[in-house]
């Protein structure tokens, strides 16, 4: 595995195998990885014949009052469980040369960054969007593979490739748990012991909606209900929001009719937590 | 010469030469082509294996009160010009295609896009700047050619592609102007006759500031009232802004150090006519 640090030479290893007409898949992270990035890094590795992974802390998707430097870190750890999937490149740039001085071009979309975690964090898409068209263009990837867990991340990115008309197919892969049904995140670093029991809530209350929904619940408004029964349960957890909403546009919907996605953010202690799952009628 | 007007026709060519190591060159325009843009195109025949024109006048780039459906269009007329100069792809996307239902991503510069003419024209460069990264996306170009008499838009390119890492050199090419000096743009259309000398105070403005800077002036303030008495002696011609800039920031300059670019927006009857000149000290 190569580690490239400079985005003049990504694009260069990236300009030579599109020549060799080789296929790239970009997995892009944040590093501090788990089994959920490298369920997306195996991915990646079935869907190219080229595999790079990215790991940015990206500063445009921190709002000011955010976790930016506290965002947990271990790049040697991360080179070292890349090099055993057989990683091509860990491309794995400085801020500094990703925004240097001056820096003023950025990315949104008008309708889905204002929804759900755009509505509680105001620019975030627009750092993700913005970071990612960046990452496209130094990649250059003909696919890339985004967790499932962050849903409205994953729907920016379909929508954003399509609008601007990047020629990438955007995969989505299901959200991995640890064996108590907690969805993995780097996060979860922040919770000690009893915030990591009251976290399981999240699990909870999305497998309580799904079961409402299999015995006939459609109601958006009683689902939601009772997630927050089950989250105001929990002293440690403080429901943001959850809604119901399309698949697709991610706009909240009264009466779930065919499929709808069930998302949630909860902060525990000082981690905000996010999960979804797909409902179905 | 081939006509495209789908947008994955265009990606499927673009790829094809790109595989076959062709260096790309694309000239934007909104069609109605004059002087001016076949100066580009030849340029761009020269710096390219391939070159690709586009046609496309671009929606997202006109405020609600502007000139979208007036715009001077015939593209039979261009079509015959650009087969005559030996251009590889005419580019003719429909608006429908370009931006379909539920379109929403946007690119936009938070500084470069507020200045000059971004400051009458509010959302004009986020128009620009979106279509540009659409087009490039879908051409695949190495090398992309701007004329600089639309200056701030050359500008906001240059910026854009370094900011948003496209592998792409933007090329800047000399204004064309008609016999008098009229800087050579689609809007000259909307002129009659009397209004088509009265257009002549721009360049007249402009020769006026630069003789004054070889006599010595440096005083930005000084230039700008010049300027204003060459405009205003023409009862037909209405001064938008004149500006002494920073050749690359735009910033406005107090002093003339080194270069700086005078910058100008008259309107005469229909027409709103810019043009611009390198002062230098």
């Amino acid at each position: 595995m190569r580690t490239i640090e400079s985005i003049h030479q990504m694009q260069i290893w990236s300009d030579a195998e599109r020549r060799a007409t080789k296929r790239i898949a970009l997995v892009p992270t944040m590093g501090f990885l788990h089994q959920g990035h490298l369920s997306l890094v195996r991915e990646g590795r079935r869907r190219g014949d080229r595999l790079v992974v990215s790991i940015f802390v990206n500063p445009t998707q921190f709002g000011p009052r955010e976790d930016l430097a506290a965002y947990p870190r271990d790049f040697e750890r991360d080179q070292r469980l890349l090099e055993k999937e057989r990683v091509d490149v860990l491309f794995h740039p400085t801020s500094a040369a990703m925004y240097p001085e001056g820096y003023e071009t950025y990315v949104d979309l008008e309708r889905l960054s204002s929804l759900l975690c755009g509505a509680f964090r105001p620019g975030h898409f627009r750092g993700v969007a913005t970071v990612l068209v960046k990452l496209f263009n130094i990649v250059q990837p003909h696919v890339v593979i985004f967790g499932a867990k962050d849903y409205q991340q994953l729907q920016t990115a379909r929508r954003m490739v399509q609008d601007l008309n990047f020629d990438i197919d955007v995969i989505g892969h299901p959200t991995v748990r640890e064996e108590d049904g907690l969805a993995m995140s780097s996060r979860n670093a922040y919770l000690n012991e009893e915030e990591r029991r009251a976290a399981l809530s999240l699990y909870r209350s999305l497998k309580n909606a799904e079961s409402l929904v299999r015995s006939g619940e459609k109601q958006s408004r009683r689902i939601i209900d009772a997630v927050r029964v089950e989250i105001e349960k929990e002293p440690l957890a403080r429901l943001e929001y959850a809604r119901v909403c399309h698949p697709e546009s991610l706009d909240e919907v009264e009466e779930i009719e065919g499929e709808a996605v069930l998302a949630l953010a909860v902060w525990v202690g000082k981690a905000r937590l996010i999960d979804n799952t797909l409902l179905k009628c």
